[in-house]
């Protein structure tokens, strides 16, 4: 039976995950079909990796839209703010644990198109931060473009720890939120 | 007058820096150098990535043995255990920012002797931190290893940070220790 586009893209994205070096003619035999099966789907490893980055940011947003980050950002109210954090960062878990090979694949992260759109949706999130802020649900003593770029590090920790398996991903959602809001430190008795 | 070997790395790292899939051929470019002067020096693009990966794990050993993360895990005293970790952490930022490349290249991160390498360090971290849990300078409800994880994750975030000018140098030490010790959240007065 054929394979469909999106089931190709699927195995190339595990296989990826593996081996973020893998060529077209590793990705075919990974996904079983034939170098010319999967040329006649991407002509080039870069459009392959074009569709994928294109799929990711597709999730990525889908995640913005549903934890509804866009609202809280105009709401102000540190409750709304709360609840839609939370929901993000459970979201962009899922998305760097599919996607995340593209984390750091340099080609994918100067790509223009690619570059485009990313810059749109960490603006959205940057702004949001920004209102996590002002709203006291954040610290404000951190640049928002700070608190945005420690947490893609850490959806590379993520990444890393599900990887090498010195995590249950059970309990990644726990650790990626004690971590990022609340640190390493043993806190003082309140 | 002729480059040295040194020289060469130096001027390879500052390009690999800003672009990453830089060939051999942009790489003697940006040195000012002929392909041949530079193939002279290493017999191919892999050569040259296992010296830079030597030069990093040997600036990474520096930081260790500089900051005394050794004998202060074996100490188990929470002043002499906070201290190492302040300074290890600060070193490991300068060590982030000049091979910066190296913490997400897959070749070299794959590279057996590398491996075997940061392997060694890392495991020399990982006791570190499980120490510093156990004298309560760190909390002891996360895993040793995804505390490691988060401190490479957030080396990432610092490289990007500094990358794309979206903080100043000299605030990157300040800026690491609170989000990593104390989280992004607001603090609640104590």
């Amino acid at each position: 039976m054929a394979m469909s586009r999106e089931q190709i893209m699927s195995t190339a994205i595990q296989h990826l995950n593996e081996n973020p070096l893998a060529s077209m003619a590793q990705l075919a035999e990974a996904a079983g079909i034939s170098r010319a099966t999967l040329h006649r789907q991407f002509s080039s490893r870069e459009e392959l990796m074009l569709a994928l980055g294109r799929r990711a940011h597709e999730q990525w947003e889908q995640v913005q839209e549903r934890s509804g980050v866009v609202d809280a950002t105009a709401s102000g109210d540190p409750e709304v703010i709360g609840k839609a954090l939370d929901a993000m960062l459970a979201g962009l878990i899922e998305v760097a644990d599919a996607y995340g090979f593209g984390l750091t694949d340099y080609a994918m992260l100067v790509n223009p198109e690619l570059k485009r759109r990313s810059d749109e949706l960490e603006e959205r999130e940057i702004a949001f931060y920004a209102a996590a802020q002002q709203a006291g649900v954040l610290r404000a003593d951190l640049p928002a473009r700070w608190i945005s770029n420690t947490v893609y590090g850490l959806l590379v920790a993520v990444r890393e720890s599900l990887r090498r398996g010195d995590v249950a991903r059970r309990d990644v959602p726990r650790l990626l939120l004690t971590t990022y809001l609340h640190g390493a430190a043993r806190r003082e008795e309140s």
